[in-house]
């Protein structure tokens, strides 16, 4: 195993920094990194916003359900999906702008992610911590106006990054022959009970024994209910309508 | 810069691979590493089926519009957006799955980018070429019915994996000012017409002059039209019905 993937399989979050901010050349170097990472038909529908103004800052962390690490990391970027700028190019070479594809959508979403997970990677490589923030998207159109997005741009999460001033654990995650298929789809539903005791047993760890669940449970806290259910609404309000 | 940041700003897509198969333990290492990736709420929506089969992935190849890569690649990957196994654990939790919300679709799409972003450093760091097809949306439920994808699965894009048999240059992006701001949305059109002629001057010499291209021209091609029309129903016979 190489340097690399022994980085790559020792990622926790990271949600403590000390109180350093991280340099712009730094942020730069990183942001190029994400701009590096592979995007379908070069549209490159990721643009990054950093984040300085304090009571920006703040409010964001507040958006986010109040994670006090939005405001108090050493930088933080929010990722967008942009098909503004797209438009923006179809029209001045007189095209008209289709809107309202579900699979520019996925396209523009899939963009963001790709690009997000070379700066995580980048800046692990510098020995920063980084944290996704989803909880971004409690709030859509809040955060959109806070950053004046324009239309056909959407907020898809945040990411703290910052030098840490915590050693998490990294959290198992489920064997591989439930993930990986060879040549059709895997069915080993077998294999859960043992990722559960697994998870259990790690999360009993990291919480001194408070938190007693296990990924069953967790999923059926996240998928059994509803969840941000404004979301259709603020997407088709920004012009992702997903005909 | 360190190795790591030489290596992501060095990414092109390979298309040409060696006669050279990718060792199994290469590909579970690749994997884990996939697996690694931040992943929201845990989830672990990502499901990836290596394609052995020369049968299947001849039939792959043909669906993805012809890309003899597909095909020819020392491994392909399907890498698919997964709610089907938190379902299964939430109803063996007693929970009903909550089916059709936009949120999940979005959660389990970022997390299949996350995931194959993840892959593709760790492959690149192994010494392989990779290229993301995304062109197996073209025909998402024959690829399902293929792999044999349960409901509430759907396959976002595939990955060739092997030992590079060229040596493309990497292509430009667009200018950092264009893509990153500062507290609010950064809205520099004004750069796009020295972008263009970068990118007209690199597509020259790729081609020996024969692609007269630049931005904004491959942008009104992108989305100056409608662009897999078809997705929206096929999500939604998948259970992805975007509530």
């Amino acid at each position: 195993m190489n340097d690399t993937l022994a980085r790559l399989q020792a990622h926790r979050s990271i949600r403590k920094f000390k109180d350093q901010p991280v340099p712009d050349d730094l942020i730069h170097e990183i942001v190029r990194c994400g701009q590096a990472a592979a995007t379908s038909s070069n549209i490159q529908a990721t643009t990054y916003i950093r984040v300085r103004d304090r009571a920006k800052r703040e409010k964001l962390a507040e958006l986010a359900g109040g994670q006090a690490y939005v405001a108090g990391a050493g930088a933080f970027l929010v990722l967008c999906a942009d098909l503004h700028r797209a438009r923006a190019a179809c029209e001045l070479q007189g095209g008209t702008f289709r809107e309202g594809m579900t699979e520019h959508f996925i396209l523009a979403t899939v963009d963001v992610a790709l690009a997000a997970q070379n700066c995580v990677v980048a800046a692990e490589s510098l020995g920063l911590g980084v944290c996704y923030i989803g909880a971004l998207r409690n709030h859509p159109q809040e955060v959109s106006d806070l950053l004046e997005l324009p239309r056909l741009v959407y907020p898809v999460f945040g990411l703290c990054l910052g030098y840490p001033d915590q050693d998490p654990a990294v959290k198992p995650r489920l064997p591989l022959p439930v993930v990986l298929g060879e040549d059709r789809y895997p069915e080993r539903l077998d294999l859960l009970p043992d990722y559960d005791a697994q998870l259990h047993d790690y999360y009993h760890t990291r919480t001194g024994g408070t938190k007693d669940s296990n990924w069953t449970l967790e999923m059926k806290a996240l998928v059994g209910r509803e969840s941000r259910p404004h979301m259709r609404k603020f997407l088709a309000d920004r012009g992702f309508t997903m005909e």
